[in-house]
């Protein structure tokens, strides 16, 4: 096919920014080890210092709170550490990113899960009966937006509730930057976890970031060397870490623009899509969602085969986190929300970004016209 | 100053290979998620699967016994963490790098110390006795080749050794490859870690390697989605590893001939040396030693103050890891073999590397004259 294909994957993986490009191939030439002492390793230091304060800025906290990691899966594994002195409980909502679900280093027995209503918010009155009623140490980690269905929790309100009962919040916020505010301050999280690749720095590098220098620095995971305040063993990814603070410094100036525009699309795609098919399903449609994300379902049609019909289309979408390595099961998401599993096996995740134009997204309702039709039908889709 | 630096820590983090550095940019344009089932996926797998058989050949691996990891330190925080059956001791030599000697996920009441012999070089007999007198399930860790003196430990050896005992045996090659041979087979390590910024690939990069499928892969640290045989979890770091893939598959080539300069380099280092300072002190001398590495101490002279004085010469070396981030302390490495630690405190680091020339060592030697003259009559150096 030599039309130019659709990426409609962003929550998957974001397109590198020019910025960010850039960066890499400037740190590249820089030779030395951020932790020598002689002038090449000053100025690569510099760069790893310089992006400490554009992440920081992203997400108003101090550099010096801000620990660089390998992206956003072993931020959210070094944020659920025990403490030293031990926190006995870990609360976890259950449509959290596998790598929160697995609960980073405490046992099985001391995970518990929280409840998310039907519109998949976490059910407030249930977390704050179960933080009132405990006498333990919580840490509870709870994200920003989901990465499935795009829908944002009331992260200030827990927050309020987790420290009113003494917990520390954590939140997963990996799919926030560039899309809503993540402003940590704001937010009232202890812990926040980014990852660069899903805002346009490169895959392999992300941040876990403390509110405050009184929130403890998280029981290291991987040790060794003095780096990132010895919280984070391990000659630094200088590349990626420029990069990633290139891409952190453009979002500053850019992400309240692009977010109106990329919701102005998935309002016409999400339009068409009820137009053309009135039993169409949005997941998550009557809570406040990402801008970027929608998350559907037409009864009848399996998002296994619609998302292997679309790429030979040329549509690039998925059928939920690209994670699971090609696992095909239903949504833990939607299973949390009370989905029932045949409408949940065929939710297709739609994710936009800033260069998603209005043709990629009549592009998409065309290809998934054609191919639905087809599904509907049960004939085969040939690629064209 | 306008003179051209010369860069002499190779193993602090040597400079980016032109194969590596086209690899990084070719990979930053590859949009997908190597999980993801759509076209743009499978071109990031297909770069991450290429690589995997790049640096499995490096090693004599088979391609799935690759795990691709942030780094050298990751990939030996991995090793080290005992297997869901327990391991019930861990036995490491005095003399290994800071991540091996923080111990993975031992407690320290299980960890043991080896002794070294005053070349550098591990005590067999003392690690037979060890491994023969033990009922407990053992995890032996042991480095090819160390960072600060180059000394090369007997892996074959220590191998033998641990498989008699039915213990398993962890190598951290970090500093080997481009070097001396790092073949897993020829070593018999169970597992190996390398590091990609050592030989030419970017910092923030490394792997794990096992020897055979039948070594049980580590329990993993981070945890989350199935990448990497559900051992190490998290977005891969495609363009880092597309380009540890290019340096390996340089290495294949270019090693032997490589290493045979740089080591008629260090012959001319340490000759000048020894002529100009009869009382120096070439660490580990004795004993077989990487190629490109000399550690050596003029008595008298502060390698702490000499490293800045050297640097402001315009030649960059080390007065050891550079991991350490700024700390100034004696080297474990030198205590370990019962280097006294006034002598301890001179040692300075040259590390050479494939672009290193003789007028790159004679600037050193030089510069190493004019400082040490300045130094051993106390007088101030000031920056020419």
């Amino acid at each position: 096919m030599l039309t130019k294909r659709v990426y409609l994957d962003w929550n998957a993986t974001a397109p590198l920014r020019k910025e960010a490009r850039a960066a890499v191939i400037s740190a590249l030439d820089v030779l030395g080890n951020p932790s020598s002492v002689h002038a090449e390793g000053r100025v690569a230091r510099r760069l790893v210092e310089n992006a400490r304060e554009q992440v920081a800025m992203l997400v108003n906290a101090e550099p010096r709170n801000v620990l660089f990691t390998s992206g956003g899966t072993e931020a959210n594994a070094l944020a659920l550490t025990p403490r030293a002195e031990g926190n006995a409980r870990l609360l976890i909502s259950p449509i959290e990113h596998v790598s929160v679900l697995a609960g980073g280093r405490f046992a099985a027995s001391q995970i518990e899960q929280l409840t998310v209503l039907p519109n998949g918010q976490i059910d407030l009155g249930a977390l704050d009966r179960r933080l009132t009623q405990s006498a333990e140490t919580i840490l509870v980690s709870v994200m920003l937006a989901n990465n499935e269905t795009g829908v944002v929790q009331p992260i200030a309100e827990i927050a309020e509730l987790a420290h009113g009962a003494g917990a520390t919040l954590h939140v997963d916020a990996v799919q926030g930057p560039g899309r809503i505010s993540c402003d940590i301050i704001q937010l009232g999280a202890d812990l926040l976890t980014i990852s660069g690749h899903k805002f346009g720095a490169p895959k392999g590098v992300g941040a876990l970031i403390r509110r405050e220098t009184t929130v403890p620095l998280p029981n290291p995971l991987i040790r060794g060397g003095g780096q990132e305040r010895s919280a984070r063993a391990g000659t630094e990814n200088v590349a990626g870490i420029a990069a990633l603070g290139a891409a952190a410094a453009v979002l500053a100036d850019t992400y309240v623009t692009e977010s109106k525009k990329t919701l102005r699309l998935r309002q016409r795609l999400e339009g068409r899509l009820k137009r053309e098919f009135p039993q169409a399903v949005i997941f998550g449609e009557g809570a406040a969602r990402l801008p970027n994300t929608s998350l559907f379902a037409v009864p009848g049609i399996k998002a296994e085969t619609a998302v292997i019909a679309l790429d030979l289309e040329g549509v690039a979408v998925s059928s939920g986190a690209a994670c699971s390595s090609g696992k095909v099961q239903a949504s833990h998401v939607l299973a949390a929300m009370g989905v029932p599993e045949p409408l949940a096996r065929g939710a297709i995740r739609v994710s936009l970004g800033p260069t998603t134009t209005e043709s990629d997204v009549d592009r998409l309702i065309h290809a998934w016209i054609k191919v639905s039709d087809a599904l509907l039908k049960g004939s085969k889709v040939a690629a064209a």
